[in-house]
């Protein structure tokens, strides 16, 4: 098969960006700034074109262009012409973009998990010299790379590492939290709704532990992160797999969780347990509804006549009325009239609607990204513990903390390969040296650094 | 393709019972016995021989063979010789009998709900002029006909049915009753421990319900039949299939439970929320633990050197450690250091193996079945309810009511279908007064007899 030649100077290489969302903003200033000087051609594709040409417009020699992954011509075509793919894509169509970098030998990264058929693709990578880098992101990207930074250090010196604990969060800012439930979106509202419903998984002073999806609210555990004193975290789907991951085959407690202002937990477990994030079925006449009706559906009608539905619902929750919990619940609006005209959506989808009308950055709204790994370990006979934490602020609710901390590791491993100073091949995630160091040493110029403390002590570092 | 003839006479008309398990019993007991005058060749295959010559050793008249379903040949053999099969092998497997039989034009009976699969085998059915009867035990079964029989009884009638609840369920006899749950197996284990995971659908006064899965027993119902007080039902999974098949489209309540002594529910949703009763996930070292350390993975360690585990459990449930719920997981030996001896196993297959060890039927305990419906109709502008009640009881742990009440309706609807007396074909359930009328006459004369008593109120039959 042949392309049409394009006009570029045979030493300039092609960069290729699929996806102009929220989380691009920074992914697209970085390369784009560069590009000159550095000899790029840089190429935004979006399925929604002027999103494309607002993120690029500042930029003329960046191109827009529309771009429908499911167009096996126009995906062929452009991936054929680049050197290099960052795929913003949802990551289910990673797969489509893999498969045609790896025909025409062109490298891709992503800021998504691997997945099985991902991972298959890699003895082809190889054999095609193509470097398909996964988990590039935040969460998972600057855990792994920031994680394996302490830990190679800490092995190489001597020690041995007995627990590892590391908790993320997207979170808003103290200037813009103005709402009960300390929170606001900031990446994907479909991912935080259907969020924890998967056991938990986590091994604990060297015992297996799960935690049904049903409890995993009920269980968060508090974590104090110095500058916001106690945030709560609630366990992420699999903490096991990250035990051989990383090389910690000695530690007995591994634990990962996301982040949450304090109280945020025992207000959705509420959710949870009322059935309004489940995913699995469509509601009759959900278009009919109002969210009263939707509440409604959950509860048995008996004494229904006498009862408020803030009286049903924490009646049966076993609650107040007026705690913290419920007024969370009502400050959403879901005992109100207010419509749901979504026709044949599940309760998950229909609880989306409404938090994204609630939890919607303003304009100047300022998000924050924050991390915290928690490690024991011993060394040379003495018990120490060190606390290494990340904090980024945004600026307002274009430039997120999370586009940069999602899009900026992208941009510079990007950037790096292209340089020839990442050189890696396969199929890969950034726990690897030759990727994680050059990649951490440019993100800290850019202002995205841990910063770390160590304690002697027998006991735990944060309770 | 041709099989070899047998050497039974042109007219004896030849049945084949697949499966020879606990509920087979007065299955096979009934058409045995019938079968020397009714002129039968009766066949009783299991992958088990001696199962099913244990069940068959009593009629010399009656061959047991070694039965592999898997076995393409020897399942085209046999159906290809027979006129009707009875197939009681789980339910997976009905579809390849179901093939076979239309294949080869043989009628085929089981007491399974329908799948998709086999429903789409509807227009080939009728075509090969073969009768496929699902639904025809006890649950489903005796309930569709029973259900049936009131409902067109009162709609002929002219009455306006308003509300349908029916409740079912597989007890201990009181004289039998001799563990804290009040329940013993009287069918598949792994059947009673992994109910209740799919959404409860219902209807209520014209609202749609729904009750996620980790609130099905939390929110069990009490249903009072007479000569037991009460017991209490939680919710199947979904009753609203229901209004259309039985013609309801008038009634705004719809509900169907199933039946358990009271007490049990609220002991049973303390494992739902441990998370023990989840089927889709294996355990890590299983086969290592005692059944205190299966418990301890749904515990986070914290505080573990204080308390025993009861109280940590306790406590997370939010019971009292001395309580009747807490009591019931005791009496089990949960806690206890049973070895659990089960690789890879999920939680559910971990807790069915210890249920199986304690809710065992003694060789001379006598289970029983309940069946209770309960209509709401207006009829000459009277509001009245109708309590329509079945109770059997067993003999011992081998005559079962359970197996009389899954075992007699397929046996007599074979026997009917053999004489003539049922000509429906297709695939079919028995709502259709041609399958119910005869067959319910026939259970009648074997003592599976509904009582009736309707009242006159405006309020609701049981409380």
């Amino acid at each position: 098969m042949t392309f049409p030649s394009n006009n570029t100077t045979p030493t300039e290489k092609k960069i290729l960006i699929l996806g102009a969302g929220r989380s691009s903003t920074y992914l697209i200033e970085y390369l784009a700034k560069q590009a000159p000087e550095q000899g790029w051609k840089l190429t935004v594709g979006d399925t929604d074109l002027e999103q494309a040409q607002r993120k690029t417009e500042m930029y003329p020699h960046v191109e827009a262009i529309l771009f429908n992954i499911f167009d096996q011509k126009q995906r062929e075509k452009q991936i054929s012409q680049t050197d290099i793919v960052i795929s913003m894509l949802p990551a289910v169509y990673h797969i489509h973009v893999a498969r045609t970098c790896i025909r025409f030998g062109k490298h891709l990264l992503t800021a998504s998990y691997i997945s099985p058929e991902i991972k298959e693709l890699h003895k082809e990578a190889l054999k095609e010299n193509v470097l398909i880098l996964m988990e590039m992101g935040l969460d998972p990207g600057i855990d792994h790379m920031s994680a394996m930074q302490v830990i190679n250090h800490l092995t190489e010196n001597g020690a041995n590492i007995t627990s590892f604990k590391s908790y993320c969060g997207g979170l808003v800012s103290s200037e813009s939290d103005n709402n009960p439930w300390g929170y606001k979106f900031t990446w994907n509202p479909r991912n935080v709704v259907i969020a924890g419903q998967s056991t938990v998984k986590y091994m604990e002073d060297g015992d297996y532990k799960y935690i049904p999806p049903h409890q995993i609210f009920a269980r968060a555990e508090q974590v104090s992160v110095d500058e916001f004193g106690v945030l709560e975290a609630y366990g992420n789907r699999d903490s096991l797999s990250y035990r051989e991951v990383y090389g910690l085959q000695n530690a007995d407690t591994i634990v990962r969780g996301t982040l949450r202002k304090n109280g945020f937990c025992k207000a959705w477990q509420l959710l949870v347990k009322l059935g309004v994030t489940d995913d699995s079925y469509t509601l009759e006449n959900s278009e009919n509804m109002t969210y009263h009706d939707f509440v409604s559906t959950f509860l048995s009608n008996e004494s229904e006549e006498s009862k408020s539905i803030e009286q049903r619902v924490a009646e049966y929750m076993g609650v107040s009325e007026s705690g913290e919990e419920m007024e969370k619940l009502k400050w959403l609006g879901i005992f109100g009239d207010e419509k749901i005209d979504l026709a044949n959506a599940t309760p998950a989808q229909i609880l989306q609607q409404l938090l994204e009308r609630r939890w919607m950055l303003a304009p100047n709204d300022k998000d924050m990204v924050v991390m915290q790994h928690q490690f024991n370990y011993e060394l040379n006979g003495e018990k120490k513990n060190l606390v290494s934490s990340l904090i980024i602020k945004g600026e307002d609710s274009i430039h997120t903390a999370m586009a940069k901390a999602v899009g900026l590791p992208l941009a510079v491993a990007a950037k790096l390969i292209i340089q020839g100073k990442i050189d890696a091949k396969g199929v890969q995630i950034p726990v690897w040296r030759e990727i994680y160091e050059p990649v951490m040493e440019e993100l800290e110029h850019l202002g995205i650094q841990f910063k770390e403390h160590t304690e002697t002590s027998a006991g735990k570092v944060s309770v």
